[in-house]
């Protein structure tokens, strides 16, 4: 049987440690194409370029590897290595990350890594975002990998059931080894932003968006929830944003009139 | 009683018609401030800006009514309005739009209208984003604005239940007149993309995002089944992104061991 083809992408940039350790072990497991942005892109969430064209360039950062660095957003590099590189050729599998920062809870709506892997699975490519609960660029991946080979392993040859795309967050290495991994839900946790003012060398006034996380989710069965206890979180995801239990409840909207 | 304060923003600028139309709406329901970006921000989805400052500059678009240029994207807006602009004063609600261009099906994860909403939404906001069925610059909002005024008047009376977050699509004026409001959920249905390939004055290829909208949903209680009737679609929405049907099938992950 022929290797699986795996799209590896990102959104911290084609040079970043985190790409290097997803494409060290996704080599192993089939043939590999990367199509990364060439600058960072975190926080682009689902974002893709419209009023720009976009450019593509052949890369050799890893020996051996078909490589290329796209000037869009993750979603961009994703849409461009399915329509424009690799568009003779099925692309088996997609993996995105390993984020240097963790996308557990509200993070996956901001995350580029996170919307790279769902714009795959919107193409029918089962994809997984990997990322790491440590946002400094020396991070320590080695822990990581073998659960990471682990779960790509087992998504080629079993898939995931009713889903096609997981949000994987797994903690940096502590003083406490990993526990293994728990299947879970997205949590009920967000940013409560600030701004940093402040006056540029111009003396124009900024603002400079940070901020601080906050679970209101005291649940066990979140991802939040696992990660504090040492596990790696798998939450497996969709696209529908529709609130169900909200429908009912909102049946008198279809009484209005326009006056 | 006090007027409620309404945010407005959206992501074709603040210069868009369909902003002025929702200004020209919300105006007569409350005391309005206006957030939007200072260029067109369609297709951003959920970006927000982490590695550069963000500007504001406060203009004299409509008589009498605050308002702010922001130099980021949609969500940055609602960022900027919560915690900066308006952080002494209670923002009641908050209203996105008018979009020029559908943001039914999966539009909403690649909208940054929604995206907007959205973000107002996670702050606790009840939200609103608007979207007329006609991207064109000079596209006809006077059939929806009696419709978009009801709406909020709902909101603002009644909230919206079990969701602080409405999808709200209006098919732009045709032969037959709107029939009413359907609530429905997120069609499936996407883009299928292709790129137009190029070479710029300068010698370089580039390759230009485009596609077409497919449903690939034949239901009869979904948004892109409402517009076809002629009805403007409510979709209640949420943030939860976790498919809970694969949670119990992807058990076996569990038992997966590093090497």
């Amino acid at each position: 049987m022929a290797k699986p083809l795996i799209l590896i992408t990102n959104d911290d940039g084609i040079s970043a440690p985190g790409l290097k350790a997803l494409v060290e072990v996704a080599r192993s497991l089939g043939e590999v194409i990367i199509v990364a942005p060439d600058s960072p892109q975190s926080g682009q969430g689902h974002a893709i370029t419209l009023t720009a064209p976009l450019r593509i360039k052949s890369v050799d950062v890893f020996k051996g590897i078909e490589a290329y660095e796209c000037s869009g957003t993750p979603v961009d590099c994703v849409k461009l290595a399915k329509h424009v590189i690799s568009k003779d050729r099925n692309i088996d599998f997609c993996v995105s990350g390993i984020n240097h920062g963790s996308n557990a809870g509200i993070n996956i709506i901001y995350s580029g890594t996170m919307s790279a892997a769902m714009e795959a699975s919107l193409e029918g490519i089962p994809s997984i975002g990997f990322s790491l609960t440590d946002f400094t660029w020396d991070a320590d991946f080695s822990e990581a990998k073998p659960y990471v080979k682990a779960l790509i392993g087992y998504g080629l040859e079993h898939g995931f059931g009713p889903t096609n795309l997981l949000n994987v967050n797994i903690p940096r290495p502590s003083d406490v080894p990993l526990k293994g991994i728990k299947v879970c839900r997205q949590a009920n946790a967000r940013w409560v932003e600030t701004f940093q003012e402040g006056t540029d060398p111009h003396g124009r006034d900024y603002f400079w968006l940070t901020g601080s996380f906050v679970s209101e989710d005291d649940g066990d069965d979140s991802d939040i929830h696992a990660l504090g206890e040492h596990y790696i979180s798998v939450v497996p995801c969709g696209h529908d944003l529709t609130n169900y239990a909200a429908l009912e409840p909102l049946s008198p909207i279809e009484k209005i009139k326009a006056d």
